[in-house]
């Protein structure tokens, strides 16, 4: 086996504990032969979301690098690492800025000492919060400028780029996931049963509706 | 005063103690009427650094922010954050992987919250060290994903990128800052006096012989 072919194997999973990366993790286990996975820890209320990222890599047989990072409480004010109510709007209050920029910069310095050019993230530009870094447009230029920055031709993969919630759905079922979803979380207030009422709860459940499957998880 | 005409007179430099950055702070008070200055400990042997930094952005009256990250030391193997002798080559061992991308990411959040779009940083691709992450297609390529990723247009300045070392230390001769060198810290060894043979004091003392002026700091 040559040198590329065996590194194309190799794949390193941003898992947040949500919806939309064990959906990525479940395709990804078809697609590559050895994978990492990373976390972080980065002063999330909903914080609760690191177990089920704990237990879904555990059952997937994953390593998971938990990573902690003290930046954004200090550095932005925003819903899910202050005690600022959630609104909506062009830029939810939700948005936290630079935080897939720094995520993903930081799996690519993991990846680059572990020999690893492929990077898996589950971001979506389709049915998506608002936020700008969610866009394939900033998914592309990263990859390029994470690629100069270290002499190492990176490839970012987003297998959920253009689906709608509902495709998503349909791809872990297809990939014979759907189980993985009981251990997963989604919801801001970081609460189980999850609250229903958040926009993180919402989108999800309207992917849920739209596919004419029940939710897994439990709802108060 | 238009928005746009006061936001361009803001700016924020990331300040290590160094040459550069030091020269890169005489340049720039003459063309920001508002700068803040950040900083990194990020497990660098040489963090006397830190001092030469808080040193020089007192004289200069300019706020500076230190930060602190656990990232390099946990993620890659080199010579400024372990243990590892120092060697040259095409890539040297003193090349931190993801370090530029990691301090000028931080840096954007930062300006972010402040509604800066001004970054200064003294990278240089003329008589660099073979760090990839000092090319100008990567600062170029950079500025535009972290504009992207916040949706806010950053403009990262490089008033060292196209100059010899001798051509930096004219510039801040230039602006009146040759005093200010005499507090910077360039060693990559964290002596002082600097040891004289390391790669960062043989670039720097190069610099000032070319530019026939003696370098203000001591020499083992």
């Amino acid at each position: 086996m040559g040198k590329q072919k065996k590194e194309m194997k190799k794949a390193l999973i941003l898992i947040s504990g949500g919806q939309d990366s064990t959906t990525c993790l479940a395709w990804a286990v078809k697609k590559f032969g050895r994978i990492h996975g990373i976390t972080f820890d980065y002063g999330q209320k909903h914080r609760i979301e690191l177990k089920s990222a704990k237990k879904i890599a555990k059952l997937m047989k994953i390593p998971l690098k938990v990573h902690k990072i003290n930046l954004f409480k200090k550095f932005s004010q925003n819903s899910l690492t202050h005690d600022i109510k959630i609104t909506g709007g062009k830029l939810p209050s939700t948005f936290v800025p630079g935080r897939n920029l720094i995520f993903l910069s930081i799996a690519a310095i993991y990846a680059k000492q572990m020999e690893i050019t492929n990077i898996i993230t589950g971001v979506c530009q389709t049915d998506y919060s608002g936020y700008p870094d969610c866009r394939d447009e900033f998914i592309k230029s990263l990859q390029k400028t994470l690629s100069l920055a270290m002499d190492h031709k990176f490839k970012i993969h987003t297998p959920l780029m253009w689906l709608t919630k509902s495709q998503t759905v349909d791809l872990i079922r297809k990939h014979g996931g759907l189980e993985l979803l009981k251990y997963s979380h989604t919801c801001y207030k970081g609460v189980q049963p999850a609250c229903g009422k958040c926009p993180a709860c919402k989108l999800r459940l309207k992917g849920f509706k739209e596919a004419g499957i029940t939710d897994p998880i439990k709802y108060a």
